[in-house]
């Protein structure tokens, strides 16, 4: 039999790496919280009628589709059998979630009559791309998603930027960049430059203004029929340069008459005075006026976060949107904002730039250790002692050399051990022995209850 | 355009559920761990050569396959496309997780020289199962699994039966059987009545006991050609009264020169001592005869939990197994013992049983509330300082009605709510309003913070 392998582009994750893993989650779903978050989970299968056609032609060959169960061949007809294509419906009818955002439009629609509005909602859970796999892209990952839904308030995008400098903070992240731009900006340059009536050329074009360089943007629009002067114009507005204020300035001038782009540049600047309001500056903060972000469906500010020196993509971003429901057939305009966090990539950045707190607690504190089955025995209530108290401790349940007891617990970073033996078991005096420092001191089981505590 | 569904039998889970469950999952999850247990998570798809044929010819149907993606039916073969069973293989590679056990059992072979034994790993994740959907059956589940291999010490059985008890009595259910027994009484059992050579048909009617009843177990097993007096013989071992000890003594005498019948027996008696030496008693344990557990791979203790008084099956179960890794190819017994609590039906018990904590939190703390423009900006310094403070908490969004944002906040079930007003912007003492008793008072905020904090 050959040994086991995992499917292409999907990972187990052992204590170690759990621990880490539940210290970020732990963070990000703690600064929902203080921000008015509530939880909510979507089942894994979604059927494909919900899915299909919400993240483009690419996004749709991207679904994890499930077979259909039983006999599902009865009903297809033969001429159905000759592609993959024309199957695919007949013999599939669930996938798996794409994104937490689609299925989240799906639950407002489908409980619109108990949601309270504003709905302030997070999410936390996986979800599977049959992308092709790479370093930093998995088949399976997760997502922290927060949306609100049913305001158009700014200060939603203001506490987006107050809650991703929080979770950084916590997870010991300095340097980094939260990129803001605007729908309207970009819709006015469009304006500005004559291409307003189908720009979504211009956007997929600019979009790549970080990997590809100017020339070659130049060279992509140009052959879509852009002029020189209206090249010009634009990257002259995309290099706008200095502080925000600086940039907001300078566009409010270039926009005099312009109308989406005035509305931009307004809502940026009434973010940047929210934040100044809450007590806050814009630390972190850059307005960056070629940020496009693929989706369609963003009507407003648009976010995306970068950490400085990593070779790893964005690990955050979002935007508002205005009719997010309307897939699903909703007659109201819902407008709201969400944003997503990116764990799996968070936790390949602080791997590479080493800002795990180096204690992850990942296993028991104490490991009681014993000689005989009178000192097992009595090691049992020890136990239970510690474990009324709350501490996390485990015995190794056989009797075994010393020795191999110590090794189990240095090999699952337990950091105390206790030894039982007939001196302790006639005295009650229990060696403590600090398995880091190796140092060993006798005490009271309700001393070490204390230390252990502390 | 049609309302959106759900596939069937599966769920979303919103604020208030997701509350609830959250309660009984770090419930869970902090018992695993104070008895040592580390975390480990597995990826929804396994490859199918991993799941299939590890679950009987039943448990295959019930298996969730993912469709091959890209063009599918390349390589498919004409005479494939003729039946679903033929064409599945060709077409699906990948399928859900069905349970916690397999794809732990394929972690430990896969990773064999890294993880250090005795391996007392906990996994929470949900599972996938093609099971027709009915009253507290969901074809996606939680499963939250503890297993220890790598000893066959039977401190680990009395730890199992401590850890179900920490866990329900944190979640206030009283009324609740463990059931235990043993494989080798099992098979004690078949070998007195002179079936041990092929007992599994033996176990698979005992099995049925609790739900057809003794008349109808005796027809199917007199259809499989039981003789009259070994079904005597086999009925007065199972109906075995009294109390655990009392079941112990009769068992032991009447399995004299049956050496699985007394390794069973003397196990279990082992267990009990253990609990005692722990300090504990038997106290919801009870030694049931008849219990015998589909799962063909336990080989030592097995149990059952059942919640009393309500309409739901077991809520948690498990057993000791001696070869679980061999299915994978590997050479050595790796003896290990693991058990499963079922969250979906626990969940369906408490609501039955109505022993959810009245104030399960699923929101903010305080609503910051505003009149206008100036006290809304004064209203995010305060909601700062709150956060700061670690005090979950929320500003109404909008400039609206006091009414209107009181009722939000009812809504959202948020116990508090700060009112600022010119007054207060003014004097510094705002209104903290107890939306559940209707009470009012001003303080001053640092006041509140240490109110709120407690």
């Amino acid at each position: 039999m050959d040994k086991p392998t995992l499917p292409k582009g999907t990972r187990d994750f052992g204590p170690a790496v759990m621990a880490k893993r539940q210290f970020i989650f732990q963070t990000i779903r703690s600064v929902f919280r203080k921000f008015g978050f509530q939880p909510l989970e979507t089942p894994a299968m979604e059927n494909l009628s919900t899915l299909t056609g919400k993240y483009g032609e690419e996004g749709d060959q991207l679904l994890f589709k499930i077979l259909n169960s039983g006999d599902f061949l009865k009903d297809v007809k033969a001429e159905s059998l000759s592609d993959a294509r024309s199957l695919t419906p007949r013999i599939a009818e669930k996938g798996l979630r794409y994104d937490l955002t689609v299925p989240f439009a799906r639950f407002v629609v489908m409980n619109r009559n108990e949601v309270s509005f504003p709905f302030k909602r997070y999410q936390i859970q996986p979800v599977w791309r049959a992308d092709r796999p790479q370093k930093g892209r998995y088949r399976e990952f997760y997502q922290c998603d927060a949306d609100v839904v049913g305001t158009s308030s700014l200060i939603c995008e203001a506490e987006i930027i107050l809650m991703i400098r929080d979770v950084f903070r916590t997870l010991n992240i300095t340097d980094y960049t939260i990129k803001i731009n605007h729908r309207g900006v970009l819709n006015g340059v469009a304006e500005l430059i004559g291409t307003a009536s189908n720009p979504t050329a211009l956007f997929v074009a600019i979009d790549k203004l970080d990997k590809i360089g100017e020339e070659k943007v130049r060279e992509e629009l140009a052959g879509k029929g852009l002029n020189g002067r209206s090249l010009d114009l634009l990257f002259e507005m995309l290099n706008v340069g200095g502080s925000t204020p600086e940039k907001i300035a300078v566009l409010r001038e270039r926009f005099k008459d312009n109308a989406p782009g005035l509305k931009g540049v307004a809502d940026i600047e009434t973010v940047m005075d929210l934040l100044k309001s809450s007590g806050s500056d814009d630390a972190h903060v850059e307005f960056d006026i070629p940020l496009a972000r693929g989706l369609s469906y963003y009507t407003g500010c648009i976010f995306e976060v970068k950490i400085n020196n990593v070779a790893i993509g964005s690990v955050s971003g979002g935007g508002r949107y205005d009719n997010l429901t309307q897939a699903f057939g909703d007659k109201e305009n819902l407008s709201g904002i969400g944003f997503s966090f990116g764990v799996d990539r968070i936790y390949d950045a602080m791997e590479e730039l080493k800002v795990f707190p180096k204690k992850t607690q990942i296993s028991s504190n104490v490991l009681v250790c014993h000689f005989d089955e009178a000192s097992l025995r009595y090691g049992l209530r020890v136990l239970s002692s510690l474990r009324t108290e709350g501490i996390a401790c485990e015995i190794y349940p056989d009797i075994s050399k010393i020795k191999k007891q110590l090794d189990y617990a240095n090999k699952k970073q337990i950091p105390f051990a206790l030894v039982i033996g007939s001196d302790e078991m006639s005295s009650g005096l229990i060696a403590l022995k600090n398995l880091e420092t190796g140092e060993q001191e006798k005490f009271y089981l309700n001393q070490i209850i204390d230390q252990l505590r502390s």
